[in-house]
């Protein structure tokens, strides 16, 4: 092949290592899919170690700054992204003007074979090293905290013996941004390129809404540059990306953009001594006028602003480092949880994945792992959260956090399971904190009624208890979690397997905060409900060795011995264990039948086995791909709840081992297998284990997931079993039989907890503190400020 | 530069040819945007020479089968298509297996420097033909006549006089299909692969509609390959597309797509003796199921089935001939006029643009055309429409033409012309028919009543007359047409100079029709309609030197002299020459501000100067880039009526001068300049052509436009000067003064006109025919079947 003086290399290996903050990987030609992530409250980016990057930010809906090469669908985050060759990204050409060579860093869009790369991910940046040509290119960037712009640093060097010529050119494609108007220029007033766009719109009332919009992407460049261009034109000649005209020439073209496809180029050309180094820096972002890029300009684009906006953001990212730190035998497990799981778990309970309308499911469970990080954020969302509950005490599928926002997308679609997540919310906050106070908040709801947040409570319980059918089944409408079905109960008759017993399980928490609270008589009434739903579950949805998923509305119960597709799912066997519906004698067949039907080498799937074509009183579930999304996938928010239920009952190895699953591989070989991004859990893993091996296992790639909040409890709560209530701390480490110690440091009410598990030769967890034995093992009147050191004696 | 071993080329001049039917051009490298189209009923596809190809069809809204690389915006058709690497398209990789050597036909994705470059776009097939490395590649495809598909027949040869050893990749990528599901694998049994989605959706009640939707693409082969690959990953490696690992491999990878974006290539590997070829057929499109794909594969793909369609389609595209053939002094524009124009026309009455509910002015000016091709369908078209015209005699902003189609994009917007649209098609129909019958058929519209044409007609003029302030002028709210102002007149208030002259033309229309039935009386009433309203325009909108373009809800004249910008528009000039407003003093001066104002190279502005930012009281137009689309381009529509109005008065040199600036230009320079696709007609040139020069004149590429059949009107009504009326055929032709004389062939009302036109010295057309004198330039009681030779005279 002498066409392109490309040739496909073999993928190369991966080479992790770690610093507690740092993912790195070194090799010559990087995999496609490493990427990481950063955020602040406006924006979110994504980018690989490729340069390929998506991001967006908030205005107050989604929105873009750099765009795909056409007209893009505006939609919800999808989970694996595809790239392809004029993905939007961040991208430096480096020409060598004497050898007349040419490369690109980080990796795209040459893809020349480099000598060095170096791509890491930190908490509160992103960087590359790449070597070619005896130059090293440096990248980096980092976000504001409260402005939406990437702040680019990048560096040359000549690591030659000699002195060199070359030109650089930072590459920042801006796409296809408006059909009604686009272009962009050279400001030279502003110091860079300036795109501008009018987003489309069709109703002459619409233009004094759209008028406040940023629809101008700016470049900004610290150091003026000798060329530059900014139609995108200039480089889809006949070189392609990989060979750009654009670069070919001595300078670039100094073009402007008029109604044509906007992109950011600039020229720097040097003469760099041996080890001589430049470093520049760019502002990359959108805006609504010239006043605000200036504004930009002067607040950021210098060494200064850079630095103190890098502290801002590490500050800002500080505040999300939990309230866990463990020291177990399992090097990358440690590194995982101590650094980058609560950085997930922050993600989530900041920004609320972006949305303006958030499903009320993920709100909730967003916000309920902010409890272990700034709890007062997910007091602030409970209140938010139940302020919105309707008048006959339901919750609206998704809770709206801006002024003008809509219910969007899948938030339309009735589902009928929001109430449960009141009570699972509720019980983890209260552990954590003790701030039983919220239940005399008093809250007026958006249709007028003021009940306080226990009225509230408890009139979502009756609404659970109440939309049940005459057998005592929950109904599931056009969906309840999980939401892969949509034809159940459409006609309002089909029941939920799951939501009966979740129901069991949400009355049976609200039960033990009401006896907490001194009120017997209320709590005597849901741990009836839950015992009601409870039987009705077993009369009617246990199958001989697990429970049904449900009861269409033509009287169809599914997810039965006798389907041979969507034969067996996780929700109802995980929920009946916490909620108490299953017994003694049935957790074991249910256990049994998981490891049997759902058990992969990457998780516990959602059901099995994957339907293979549409089952129409089933619905939308087997539209999606076997093995993807929702369906039969190894659904990790499904999974964590299983194992969530596993620590309930004590399972500690069968826990862990699907704990362990679950997260990301930071070795080579789970990268290449499945794609994993290292510094978070994805919402799946491709499941169809059995029908399509090639892909299964297969990260999604998607860091928005009602997993992480569970995770992060199950490290806490089950795995090192430190878990509050209402007057202390109670120590119950579930360690798996492989292990025979850990060391934990627990924040706890403004107390920290120094924690030493080992094995030793005793029957129950036996618990020394500072030195003296404790009668049961429970901390109680723990003072803020105070060390406490446990040394804890767990079974064998 | 050694990276790639691609190095750009100047871009290499076009060399056109003609044939009658054909527009070749040759070139080393082609420009990127020389493009044909095809369509049916059901679909249509645009493809460019390099084989970029975007297409889509009605199920019944638009959808597509061959996809962007992510998720594509569902919009209307755009003009100025943005291609990319990645964007949809058809190729062929050819290795050349002993000298280790590739490159790709029709150019993309490899484009390598190829030895001869043929692209031949037909009126019903699309061909090229491409040389390189002594092998010969020939493509062309046609679609058949009643069935979505495009079927592609490949040839190859050893033009070298030694044995070769090749493989032939057809490679058709499929592209982003849906995230909800997207798969796609080699069917043996229905010999192809077989892609298949789910068009997403969330309501349970979607699922029924969309279950009948095409979701699946084929692409089928009629000799079965050695290898294939159904998986776009294979294609995105190091290589990149112009050298993908897929094809550097001695086989391709034989990959399914699951949940990943799927492609369509097959490879043959043949050893050909000197002159040996070989010949392959594929059909590609969209299907619902199994059968359907067996269906199209028992219909199709054979030597004799692409025989029999391609016959098929021919006679349907030969159904769209026209009624003018010319010879003149210009053999491009005799090309033009004689082959591609009535296609066009013919394109637009026969698809409606496809869409499903056009916007009313379109759909009648689509249907007007015709009358001069397949009158049946104007008739039909007017009856369509008529019969949802609202209660107060008002028409719609869109003509619903399948069930269950809605209003969309601008047609939710209120445009207060669409009555004006009905008398001026209605009068070209009853011109070239004599069909005056249609004004008695009674129709019951949608809204229940029941009225005749001819009375719903008066009923739409009613409408026109009443929907005028206190100072008999039109009101405009959010826009009339070129629809770019929709802040004139939202309050109510505002009012429209052009669509008060309009509106005196169309009553003026009516008037003649009604006194040519006999009606006196009604025609009086819309003759002082007319004149009232011409004498308000003149009142109000005269501005010493031309009309004003409207007044708005506040009160502002503008389109006046002392606007900066936008202050003269050419759609208040011409319509009140059409209609009577101006009179023969004024006339002079509107043309000689016209001149000044809006004369480009490219043709006539459709306002100028362009605004440069945003009006508040005028509007949407400024949001629009200056110069595109409806914002002070050379926007061909208004042009239109422009040299209409010209032609109208005897301006028979400015006419012809602006109705050639308008024929798409077949010279290489035009090609480079402009971007003009010499096959149609596009709706806009840029304008702008004092502030942005540099893309002045740049074709909109997009084909859909009003502007062809009153540009096919000009033709035959202006320059030839052959126009009916209820008795016979009036004879005035308009030659340029630097003509001659021209020749021309004239079907009308079944007979054929054989006419002869000179330059004579006479004051008068003077007409023979059949060698008799007549007296006057009139031919009536026109027998169908019957040939008249006529020799015309026409003065100097």
């Amino acid at each position: 092949m002498t066409r392109t003086g490309i040739v496909p290399k073999p993928q190369a290996l991966l080479r992790p290592t770690q610093n507690g903050q740092r993912y790195e990987l070194t090799s010559a030609t990087a995999l496609p899919k490493a990427a990481g992530f950063l955020w602040n409250q406006k924006m979110m980016i994504q980018i690989t170690c490729r340069g390929y990057a998506t991001s967006q930010y908030m205005q107050p809906e989604p929105a873009k700054y750099a765009y795909a090469p056409n007209l893009e669908a505006k939609t919800f985050m999808q989970p694996e992204q595809n790239y392809y060759a004029h993905h939007p990204g961040r991208f430096v050409y480096v020409k060598d003007e004497e050898a007349d060579e040419l490369f690109s860093a980080p990796y795209e869009p040459v893809r020349a074979p480099v000598d060095r790369f170096v791509f890491s991910v930190g908490k509160s940046d992103i960087s590359w090293t790449v070597e070619h040509l005896d130059i090293r290119v440096e990248m980096s960037f980092c976000i504001p905290t409260h402005d939406v712009a990437e702040l680019w640093t990048i560096k040359v060097t000549n690591l030659s013996n000699r002195n060199r010529k070359i030109s650089v050119y930072p590459y920042f494609p801006i796409g296809y941004m408006s059909w009604m108007n686009q272009e962009a220029e050279y400001r030279s007033d502003l110091g860079g390129i300036v795109a501008n766009s009018i987003t489309p719109y069709q109703r002459a009332a619409d233009y004094y809404k759209n008028k406040l919009l940023k629809d101008k992407t700016y470049f900004l460049c610290e150091t003026p540059p000798v060329s530059w261009e900014a139609m995108q034109q200039a480089f889809e000649g006949e070189g392609g990306l990989h060979c750009p005209g654009a670069v070919m020439e001595e300078t670039l073209g100094n073009s402007d953009a008029r109604y044509e496809t906007p992109t950011a180029a600039v020229q720097y050309r040097e003469t760099l001594k041996p080890n001589e180094q430049r470093e520049y820096r760019f502002l990359f972002g959108p805006a609504l006028d010239d006043v605000e890029i200036r504004h930009m300009r002067s607040t950021y684009l210098s060494k200064e602003g850079f630095a103190k906006a890098a502290a801002d953001y590490g500050a800002y990212m500080d505040k999300g480092q939990g309230s866990l730190q463990i020291e177990t035998p399992d090097k990358d497990l440690d590194n995982f949880v101590n650094n980058w799981l609560p950085r997930q778990v922050y993600y989530h309970g900041d920004v609320n994945r972006l949305t303006t309308d958030p499903q009320t499911r993920n709100y909730m469970q967003d916000n309920m792992g902010m409890s272990y990080i700034k709890p007062e954020v997910t007091r602030k969302a409970l209140l938010t959260a139940l302020s919105q509950q309707e008048a006959n005490g339901s919750m609206p599928d998704g809770i709206l956090l801006t002024e003008g926002a809509e219910l969007k997308y899948i938030n339309q679609i009735p589902h009928t399971d929001h109430c449960v997540w009141l009570p699972v919310a509720l019980e983890i906050y209260l552990a954590e904190t003790g701030d039983y106070a919220i239940l005399n908040e008093e809250l007026i709801s958006s249709n007028g009624d003021t009940f306080t947040v226990f009225e509230r409570l408890s009139r979502a319980m009756d609404w659970l208890l109440g939309a049940r059918d005459h057998r005592g089944l929950s109904f599931i409408a056009q969906g309840d979690w999980c939401d892969p079905m949509n034809m159940v109960g459409p006609k309002g008759v089909g029941v939920s397997g799951w939501l009966t017993v979740a129901t069991g399980f949400a009355c049976k928490l609200w039960a033990d905060v009401c006896e907490q609270q001194g009120k017997t008589d209320i709590a005597a009434r849901y741990r009836a409900g839950a015992k009601n739903a409870n039987d009705c579950a077993n009369k009617h949805f246990w199958d001989g060795d697990w429970f049904a998923r449900g009861i269409t509305d033509d009287g169809v119960t599914f997810g039965i011995k006798k389907d041979p597709e969507g034969r067996i799912w996780l929700n109802p066997q995980a929920w009946s264990i916490l909620g108490g519906a299953a017994n003694k004698e049935q957790i074991p067949k249910m256990l049994k039948s998981v490891d049997e039907h759902l058990t992969t080498p990457f998780g516990v799937a959602m059901f099995g086995p994957p339907y293979s074509k549409m089952r129409e009183d089933v619905g939308r579930v087997t539209q999606k791909y076997p093995g993807q999304g929702e369906n039969a996938s190894v659904y990790n928010h499904a999974g964590i709840f299983y194992i969530h239920s596993l620590y309930s009952i004590g399972e500690k190895d069968r826990a862990y081992k699907l704990l362990r699953q679950m997260i990301p591989g930071p070795n080579a070989e789970d990268y290449i297998q499945r794609g994993q991004l290292p510094v978070y859990i994805p919402n799946y893993y491709r499941g169809a284990y059995r029908e399509y091996p090639r892909t299964a296992g297969r990260s999604s790639q998607l860091f928005n997931t009602g997993t992480v909040s569970w995770a992060y409890r199950c490290f806490i709560e089950g795995l090192c079993g430190l878990k509050g209530d209402a007057e202390g701390l109670r120590v119950n480490p579930q360690l798996p039989s492989e292990w025979d110690g850990i060391k934990v440091t627990r924040l706890f009410r403004g107390a920290t907890f120094e924690v030493d598990v080992k094995k030793g030769d005793v029957k129950d967890v036996k618990v020394k503190l500072d030195g003296k034995e404790l009668g049961e093992p429970y901390v109680k009147n723990v003072k803020s400020g105070a060390v406490y050191k446990l040394e804890v004696l767990v079974p064998q």
